[in-house]
């Protein structure tokens, strides 16, 4: 079976590590619009991919062996120049811009990594997220711009619609990653979510040729919701409410089949019915880890993900 | 045949290369006392051993095919924190913090750039070099201590001699890395030099272990002198001045062969008695590059060995 996954940062990685106990054959499709923490230093300094979620993703789908996961991952200490720089990042963005490829670059992290799938960077170029945000100003009406992946994430206001613009040529549209096209298009099943829904999850929808095939892949649409609603972002985000702006900024999109944490669901029948606005069935189960209520659990979530796509494909 | 090469930086590449063209089974014994560039940066934000010398090294004896070493010798360009680092240098960085031995992660290192051979520090932590050098002040013998690399390599004055301290220990002898010490006394030959003569070359006979088993090594020792003295530290030397030194600093080794260009010696004879001091026979040869006569053609230099190492060998 072929799955495609799409997403940034932990929620993709919990994802990744679900379908690799499904299928051999998996590609992350990663966003590329992160200007935080040791991403956005190398970002704004080197003017490439932003490598965090990226690096993420290749270490979700690792292969055990030798010290490179480990090394991948390790942030350098002290309060110098290199303070909070994952050594993984650095090797990305070397090998980003000695092979000017960024689908190469990961081909070859892939390999040094022992990653079973594929990683694939939703753009081949950086972008940048804005959001359109009330609740800043004392009439709570008033839209204000709000600009950057960690100004979005964590603003006090409420958001209510992002855009994407492509950050090296601002008055183009942000070009897909053709081979995440293809992987798309090619695909048995393909994930969204979970993750920070406007800045992981949602920027996917927003560039124009993998909005497109998303809409026309014949692949499984799994909607995967977020355990609690994310602080800034989403915060007092019901489930129902994360599907509603889903639809909003992909109105032709189908889907087939929303996955939630019983646990996390308020109000099943809002959900049920937010979800067949989408042409999709709710599935409900336990998929939150036991020591961790706020995080998924891999295995559980693989269970889930069986069960739907068995019952989606048998349609 | 088992080879070992002690240097640092170009000298050692030119001695990599061309035992490549001899032997499949070389050890490159790097010095790990550079403070300048990239790698002092890094040495002082992470207190590491400076990582370009074993770099470089790699580089020399890297396979072909994949974008590694190329990736490896990729600097950062730019203004920022990041600008003038070598990504092999940060990879190393963040192999050694992980690892935390550094035969480990060289040898991690060599198996990703495909290196034929193996490459070792000549310690297990940085160490300082110190040189007394005079000619600094206005009295001409009047000695001078001047501490660091970068800083004995281009002093105006005149190095008289040079020792070396453990830079994170300042109480304890430097400590030698003990496959380094196992590599000098399996080895069939061992090559000093050519190099920075005080600052690459004559380090690894002031690490204690590694000079005892140089001189105790059943293996041919050769010296490779340099083509043209090096401004600042060897402004001026002679190539027997470089022997002169090389038998201060080691008064009980004994030195088989030495190599040195033909049209770089002025006075053969002077040459020939400063090697018979140490016991070696001097072998003249066009080992210059033709387009670059201050460099080493590594086959010339491959064709002289085999024939200096031939010769010691039927002794």
């Amino acid at each position: 079976m072929r799955a495609v996954a799409l997403g940034g940062g932990r929620g993709l990685h919990v994802t990744l590590s679900a379908l690799r106990l499904i299928t051999d054959d998996v590609t992350a499709v990663v966003t590329v619009a992160d200007d935080g923490g040791s991403s956005g230093r190398l970002r704004r300094e080197l003017g490439l991919l932003p490598p965090g979620d990226l690096r993420k993703a290749l270490t979700a789908l690792a292969g055990a062996g030798g010290p490179w996961p480990e090394v991948f991952e390790h942030r350098f200490g002290g309060t110098g120049a290199l303070a909070g720089h994952a050594v993984g990042n650095l090797l990305l963005a070397g090998l980003l811009e000695v092979t000017k490829d960024p689908v190469q670059a990961l081909a070859e992290a892939a390999a040094l990594m022992g990653v079973t799938g594929r990683v694939l960077p939703m753009s081949t170029g950086p972008l940048d997220i804005e959001a359109e945000v009330t609740g800043l100003e004392e009439d709570p009406d008033t839209v204000r711009r709000i600009r950057g992946q960690v100004a979005v994430a964590t603003t006090p206001g409420r958001v209510r619609r992002i855009r994407l613009h492509n950050a090296n040529r601002k008055d183009e549209a942000p070009a897909a990653c053709p081979e995440a096209v293809e992987a798309v298009l090619d695909a048995d099943v393909v994930l969204l979510g979970p993750g920070s829904w406007f800045t992981s999850v949602l920027p996917h929808l927003l560039v124009p040729e993998l909005h497109e095939a998303l809409v026309r892949t014949a692949a499984a649409r799994v909607v995967v919701l977020n355990l609690v609603p994310q602080p800034g972002e989403t915060a007092g985000f019901s489930p129902e409410r994360h599907l509603d702006v889903l639809c909003e900024h992909a109105p032709r999109l189908r889907v087939d089949a929303v996955i939630a944490d019983a646990d996390s669901v308020p109000t099943p029948d809002r959900l049920r019915r937010a979800a067949s606005v989408l042409g999709a069935d709710m599935w409900l189960a336990s998929v939150a880890a036991p020591a961790r209520p706020d995080r998924h659990d891999p295995a559980a979530l693989a269970t889930s993900l069986r069960r739907a796509i068995t019952s989606v494909r048998a349609r």
